[in-house]
């Protein structure tokens, strides 16, 4: 049972964290390639560990049944094995140089490389995904995979737009973040053959979750702390992407601030103006505003979990909400 | 019937022709969508018609059994797709410019855009190809998948490597170009259910076909006609990739030769050394040692074809084997 105090993700993964290490050799056998320039990449990447989110959210959606069959672990490595393809891919749109520490693959190899690794990443996690034999996990899965790519793409459009809507940035973040989140847990819960509006139900929990992640990982982007790798305040403004703080702040601003926000962003985020925009942020209250939208995705998955009875995933399910939120990192 | 003095595509195509205008509404079909980026893209790349080598093939497979199925038209129109999905990133990959004389979508867009749509191009392909519920045609199409990308990463791996073997050479460019090819045969006589031994047949026979067809756009990359729209002779070389006529090349001449040859190419390909290289080339018959082996390529793929009755489609794909060696640009 996971307390309030005890909101690290390890605790929240216990009712099924003696599978991950059975997932990570999955990915590897699933992955298994004479190619030496492929084995190396997959080797840098999968070397340094993710969260694997998506691999648990897919054993705790299996886990509603009775037993969490061995097709899960499988899947859920075919799930993170697509997810990373989008990393590789996102990487070389962003021109990221690092991702969980180490050089990204575009960096220690080049964006040849990324793309092809990317490409056979993808291939690998469908023909995996196939494998199963599961008509709803394959379904939920391609239906998914198209998704993500056109959230991508939705994404790079607005690019620079400062009217975008906040329908539209939930559009963009539901489809690519959000829904593969969802098929994780429909696929798990598909594999245990749960009733059909359990998996909806979970299905429903994922995309709330999903959006509240996301807004959160948004709002960090302004709030959070700047650190030595990686991580650099207000980097998706930088790159033009406009998220849910920055689109509250501009609905709230006269037309003369926000043409001088908007001029002063477009100039360039030297460290003078970031602090004079995170001070106009603090003003308005749009990462409160922010945190509050996320806060209330999080109740809408909560109430998502009320058909199923009391149990450790259960209540693991409950404290991920809690724990995304409580992110400041 | 074709006849050699008529070796156009047209006259080749006849049997199938009919239906190429269906694959293309099927392109279309199968790639509508309301993200006005992704539309516009698409647009854009299939406006400029390609030889459709890859449809025509499977409606060839198709057009063995008693009807060509609607579903064929589908598939070809997937397995078109996904081709594309490879050339969008091939073009990031290469830094091309122009693709069928018309500005690349890494050119026209920029390489983020091009990642993304290639990626999106490769999902609906995938769905499509699912879509047919046809076992054969989902396995073919993702055990082809994955070659192609083992190929393309091979080939990246060989970059500048001048000890490349012939053997190392074959492997590359069946699993790169033949692989799919083959599978668009097989797809198509799938789909007509065509005995196995006959799907098998027209497999090898596009293997063989694939060989042939990329031997010989490796000799023109030497021997071509330089012309005004993307075709720069020596490209390849230029990018570091070597092909077979230079890998006969270095396997004939001494060791002192060789090394100069490998300096020169190393130094960038400038009109001079190219004319040099070239008059080596023809020397040692380089060139006509590799279209003496797509010549045998041909030769294995015509006999694959003696397990099926004379008809317009048989007729066609001997055609076809004529058309590729006597291709000059």
């Amino acid at each position: 049972m996971v307390l309030k105090t005890d909101l690290t993700i390890q605790n929240i993964y216990a009712p099924i964290e003696s599978l991950l290490p059975k997932v990570e050799e999955q990915i590897f056998e699933i992955l298994e390639t004479p190619n030496e320039l492929s084995a190396e990449v997959i080797q840098h990447f999968f070397g340094a560990k993710g969260k694997f989110l998506r691999p648990a959210l897919t054993l705790f959606g299996a886990s509603f049944g009775s037993a969490i069959p061995d097709l899960a672990v499988r899947v859920a490595a075919a799930l993170e094995i697509f997810h990373s393809a989008t990393l590789i891919h996102d990487d070389i749109i962003d021109s990221a140089y690092i991702r969980r520490n180490l050089p990204t693959v575009n960096v220690k190899w080049n964006s040849q490389v990324a793309v092809l690794v990317g490409d056979y990443l993808h291939d690998k996690a469908i023909g995996a995904i196939f494998e199963s034999k599961n008509e709803r996990v394959i379904a939920g899965f391609l239906g998914t995979a198209g998704l993500v790519c056109d959230g991508e793409i939705l994404e790079l459009k607005e690019k620079n737009n400062f009217s975008i809507t906040e329908e539209v940035y939930f559009t963009i973040i539901e489809r690519k973040t959000a829904s593969l989140l969802a098929t994780c847990l429909e696929c798990g819960a598909a594999l245990s053959n749960l009733p059909a509006e359990k998996i909806a139900a979970l299905k429903r929990y994922g995309i709330y979750f999903g959006m509240a992640f996301q807004i959160v990982d948004d709002c960090l982007d302004f709030s959070g702390i700047q650190n030595e790798f990686g991580k650099t305040l207000g980097a998706d403004l930088a790159a033009g992407v406009l998220t849910l703080p920055l689109i509250r702040l501009t609905a709230l601003l006269d037309e003369r601030t926000k043409a001088h926000v908007f001029s002063q962003v477009k100039s360039g985020l030297g460290q003078t103006r970031l602090s004079d925009l995170l001070r106009l942020l603090e003003e308005y209250g749009a990462i409160d505003y922010a945190f509050a939208k996320a806060r209330e995705f999080t109740e809408k998955a909560a109430l998502e979990l009320s058909v199923f009875p009391a149990s450790a995933s259960r209540l693991s399910l409950e404290a991920l909400l809690e724990y995304v939120l409580s992110r400041r990192r």
